[in-house]
């Protein structure tokens, strides 16, 4: 009786702070989800504001939780942020998607303090990416590439079975790669990147230009989201399929690089615009083996396929991350 | 005594079999050069010539090593190919390189009753990688990309201290990456790769075509090498130093991207267009600092050198992973 009760189910909580929405979500070690919510953020909030919700929310799923499941413990914290993190001191080193003052923020210390519980800070498409590899698409593959396009464009590396987060934590940087080399001038600085071109973003700023109908319920141009834009698409706006097949063309080129630079075993494709599902992977697929012909099907191809996660990728992710740092084991 | 005699220095040999020449050295496990030869080839001799000339090299090698240093003791040999090999099977699955009955070809069985040695087989992009890793201008890094950049370009990485060779063999193509979508038509079927802009092959073609005079000892075109236009631009030709201003930027945007996948911390250039110095890596570090400023010098950056190996990386690369096999270490 006694080894019974001291049997209790080991929980982690992750959090993935977005632009506009925060997703938490708390999941045993066995993979169950046992909470999941998502509430609006301004991303213009001052840390400490975003650290309080945060402290709050990590309240409430504890008590639903303890009144649910008695026999768990929640044991460790996970956050997932927009931007360059150091993992080792805890730090966010650099974000533009958040408000200034997360630049050098020492999240983790904040967390633990406001949460009384172990925390972790880790890029939030690479969380997304761990998420795919413990519970999403790429279970079963040793070397995949996981490349998420929402508003902006991200991606995350997993290699010989684990993530590979590169020298200083920035692997993945996939929305900055190059794919028109003279194109339009990016926030970045370069010209041409993907994320000028192929983000949620771009498909808006797209239908703005080139959408002169109406679409969705309004004939106002605010309306146009990568979500309206593919149901016009859908519902055979010749435009609208046009703005998802250059999408998927420009993802396909830089994706043809990522293939012949690493040589991968799978591409998942997540975040809010791969919803859009073969309106996009259609000419995606189809760019990435045209530029990627040595690495032919009868020489393994590469295997594409949507996140089955969803958007839910990078809080399971970051929930992930905290279970596995704190068991203590070596991950790079 | 007797202990004196017994330990006899082990040393491996490493082949690097190009399309115009054959590279063949001698290594100690200590990293001493013992010996080192090159022949032309003809890339088009059936697979059996070229065995039966590796073998008489390999005998002549062994034979010259062991009348200067009686101690040694030769215990495998390393064979670079340019192509896609099958490492289990010791097979060259594909290769545009050599003649077509590499194809298919058991190349480690052949090596091995050839030579009476244990053999191994390995990329040749991936040798000259390993190569750098071991002996050159990878060494202190534990995360580094190798490209080369000769008639054609081939690339290799080294990812937490190890060789990493994708999921089949084939990581680091980076010669057939995308840098201008709609451009010439490669060979593989892709448009604009890397290689049909910024190899040896690229640079004599647009020598061809752009310069006039006469450069070099002659003025006939087929003086026209990579060599030759390297000399016409440091003696002030302003068409053969634009040559090499595009062939740098178009070399940038490339590794720009390899960049943002893998954030490495440094990039390793060889092959013989690399002996350009800094007409070659001047305009390439510029256009990759530009595209990446993401991956800003206070953010670690990215070091761009120069292999100090030059053309031997291949072979110097084939004799270590020969001696790292033997040793049975685990190394993907």
């Amino acid at each position: 009786m006694l080894h019974m009760s001291t049997r209790r189910r080991v929980v982690s909580i992750g959090i993935d702070l977005g632009g506009t929405e925060l997703k938490i979500v708390a999941i045993g070690d066995d993979g169950e989800l046992l909470s999941r919510r998502r509430v609006s953020t301004d991303a213009t909030s001052p840390r400490q504001v975003l650290i309080e919700r945060i402290a709050t929310l990590v309240a409430e799923i504890r008590a639903e939780i303890s009144a649910t499941s008695p026999e768990t413990m929640v044991v460790a914290v996970g956050l997932a942020v927009p931007g360059v993190i150091d993992a080792p001191s805890g730090h966010v080193e650099f974000t533009v998607a958040l408000a200034e003052d997360w630049n050098g923020f020492a999240a983790v210390a904040a967390l633990k303090a406001a949460l009384s519980l172990p925390a972790v800070l880790i890029n939030d498409a690479q969380a997304a990416t761990f998420g795919e590899l413990t519970d999403g698409g790429g279970r079963g593959y040793r070397d995949f590439v996981c490349v998420t396009v929402g508003t902006g464009i991200g991606g995350g590396l997993v290699l010989g079975g684990r993530l590979y987060a590169g020298s200083r934590g920035m692997s993945g940087v996939l929305g900055h790669t190059t794919v028109l080399p003279d194109g339009p001038l990016c926030a970045c600085g370069n010209r041409g990147c993907l994320e000028m071109v192929a983000s949620g973003a771009a498909i808006t700023r797209a239908a703005k230009t080139r959408l002169t109908g109406d679409i969705g319920a309004s004939s106002c141009s605010d309306s146009y989201t990568p979500r309206t834009v593919a149901e016009a698409a859908i519902a055979g706006d010749a435009v609208a399929q046009e703005i998802y097949a250059e999408t998927g063309r420009y993802l396909g080129v830089a994706l043809g690089n990522v293939v012949c630079t690493l040589n991968p075993q799978a591409i998942v494709v997540g975040g809010g615009v791969s919803q859009a599902g073969e309106l996009l992977l259609a000419p995606m697929r189809e760019e990435i083996v045209r530029r990627t012909s040595v690495f032919s099907v009868e020489r393994g191809g590469v295997d594409i396929l949507l996140s089955p996660l969803g958007s839910d990728a990078g809080a399971i992710g970051a929930a992930r991350w905290a279970a596995k740092q704190r068991q203590g084991a070596t991950a790079t």
